[in-house]
């Protein structure tokens, strides 16, 4: 066991601030990583605030993890000391149900843990995150990363990334296809650079004309604000596919209704309240489908983690210290940050030795 | 032209009688046909009524057409007179957008042609149903039947038929497949029949333990009272495919949650008031989708129709007498029919010699 400096949330009411946790000595399986760099997703915030009802405290968040390994048990056979690695949402799953045996531990038929607030698959306890110096993962859950530089930008592809990535290539995003990315946030300025990349004609939505310039810089072909009628009308039964990252209550038949026949457009924001009910019609008359999708398996993970080392994807963050985290939450909820936060875990540990 | 029998609805408050309406000379391209059978579909009562808002008055119900071909046109090739033909949902479509190239005249970018109601394609006007004792019907959208007897119970196949069948096919019904059917009425029994020849393993959910015993007579594997809690709970995360039949508003999660990783819902039924807004959770948790489906294109039909003939399937029926429509309306309202009501237009025939 080692003692190890991290921040985390005792309670649903209260800010973040220092903690101490326990990481496990590695086992056979195991890789120790020495965290460089943790990006912040809105369910760090929703988890650290118990938004979901479900957080275990204290609660350590964070899974966009990229740091170097520092050892490795006997067994393990794909890490070395010194490697640059990522960690994901996941740490571990079943291992034995149809979706794990598919390589779709996202969809783990009984559970997968999480990177925090698990459930650990032996004991169904508490998990700690990417908000800490360091971090003790099986093998099977740690990613290769082979970017060069830039790696802070790169910690954001674990969850931002595969979230958006997933979907794009599971509906088949890629040439001849007119893709939709609604929403310029986080998760949505990854879907347009990867769309992009995957060679669609990416349309971006917006509900800000002052985020045009941005998302054609990022990649879009087309910028449309969806509170326009007249712009959205140009578009009706024109998408293959839509990806849909606003997770706060909308009307989705605005969407719908620009999707071709067999077209889906896909949610990976869950609200907080529900949309207003889609209308059937809209799927019936176009053979239309809503689905949803979560993050994306391991093996699925390390092929976007490769194909945005190939492309030069990464994400556009602003550096932040561990410190400031709780600032940093008021202003992703006001989206305030373009696009992603990043802790830069030199700060806690500078903060650790200080103390 | 010639003067042809029908019953028809004069405004949304009326019921339907007696009434007389033309029917055009055939074409070069026309089949003219004589009316043995039409089946009543839920969708004549809206129009009839213009629940929908958008009834042409007078109109004349009817699209699950049963007849024998009378007369051809000089250009048609594929019919003759005395071939026993269907008429289903369409009459035309615009033919060169991609769903018509395509074979899937169902989704027809610039609105199919209905078999009433409209609008004509060339001047949007209204078109007359089967509630009537002959039809003028281009070839294109004839469908050949090979059925031997029980003509009268093959007429529901031209729109409950391929409205079910459709689906099912697209989203893969077959076996090794787990595919549920929600509620046993017109569409549902349909379904059940279907879903069981093409070799899946069908689950009937219904909300009346009275009828078990038929759903399992029409070829449902299991039946599940689908307000029963423990039932469902045996059933979760278990089905490749649900087809949801019924249109009155019900919680959609309630289904949704029964289906595997990838799993799809379809919905068939435009409920008149909006079902609950499905939870967004409940899809990203299994990347499901939940989707609709329209009929099914002409080419589609007619391999229906080959592939019920083949297997001995047509619909459970009770067949009315045409002046009791507005009764058999009454009844279907309450679901008081098992499954669908069909007309003997002879008794159309017979009304108005008598007159």
């Amino acid at each position: 066991m080692s003692h190890t400096p991290a921040y985390a949330a005792q309670s649903a009411g209260k800010p973040l601030g220092p903690h101490t946790i326990e990481r496990r000595t590695p086992g056979a399986h195991d890789v120790a990583i020495d965290i460089k760099f943790c990006g912040v997703c809105h369910s760090d915030l929703h988890t650290a605030r118990n938004e979901w009802g479900n957080t275990r405290y204290p609660s350590v968040p964070g899974h966009e993890i990229v740091g170097t390994v520092t050892a490795v048990g006997k067994n393990v056979k794909h890490f070395k000391a010194g490697d640059t690695v990522g960690v994901g949402c996941m740490v571990d799953s079943c291992g034995h149900c149809d979706s794990c045996k598919a390589g779709e531990e996202n969809y783990c038929e009984n559970g997968f843990t999480g990177t925090y607030n698990g459930p650990a698959q032996a004991d169904g306890g508490n998990t700690y995150g990417g908000y800490s110096s360091n971090v003790v993962v099986d093998e099977k859950f740690v990613l290769r990363i082979t970017h060069k530089d830039d790696l802070a930008a790169v910690a954001p592809l674990l969850c931002a990334g595969i979230t958006t990535y997933s979907p794009l290539r599971h509906w088949g995003a890629g040439p001849g296809r007119k893709v939709g990315i609604v929403g310029l946030g986080g998760l949505g300025h990854m879907g347009v650079k990867l769309a992009h990349a995957m060679g669609a004609h990416v349309v971006l939505f917006t509900t800000s004309p002052n985020k045009v310039a941005d998302g054609k810089r990022l990649g879009a072909d087309e910028v449309v604000i969806s509170k326009d009628a007249d712009q959205m009308a140009q578009h009706v039964g024109s998408f293959d596919f839509i990806l849909n990252t606003v997770a706060a209550s909308h009307n989705l038949d605005a969407f719908l209704n620009l999707l071709k026949r067999d077209g889906t457009m896909c949610l990976v924001g869950a609200p907080e309240h529900p949309h207003p009910s889609p209308t059937v019609f809209n799927l019936i008359m176009k053979r239309r489908a809503i689905a949803g999708s979560l993050i994306g398996g391991i093996r699925e993970t390390q092929e976007m983690l490769d194909f945005c080392a190939e492309h030069g994807i990464v994400s556009d963050i602003e550096m932040i210290a561990m410190r400031d985290i709780n600032k940093a939450y008021e202003r992703m909820l006001k989206s305030d940050v373009k696009y992603r936060f990043v802790i830069d875990m030199q700060s806690l540990k500078d903060e650790a030795k200080a103390a």
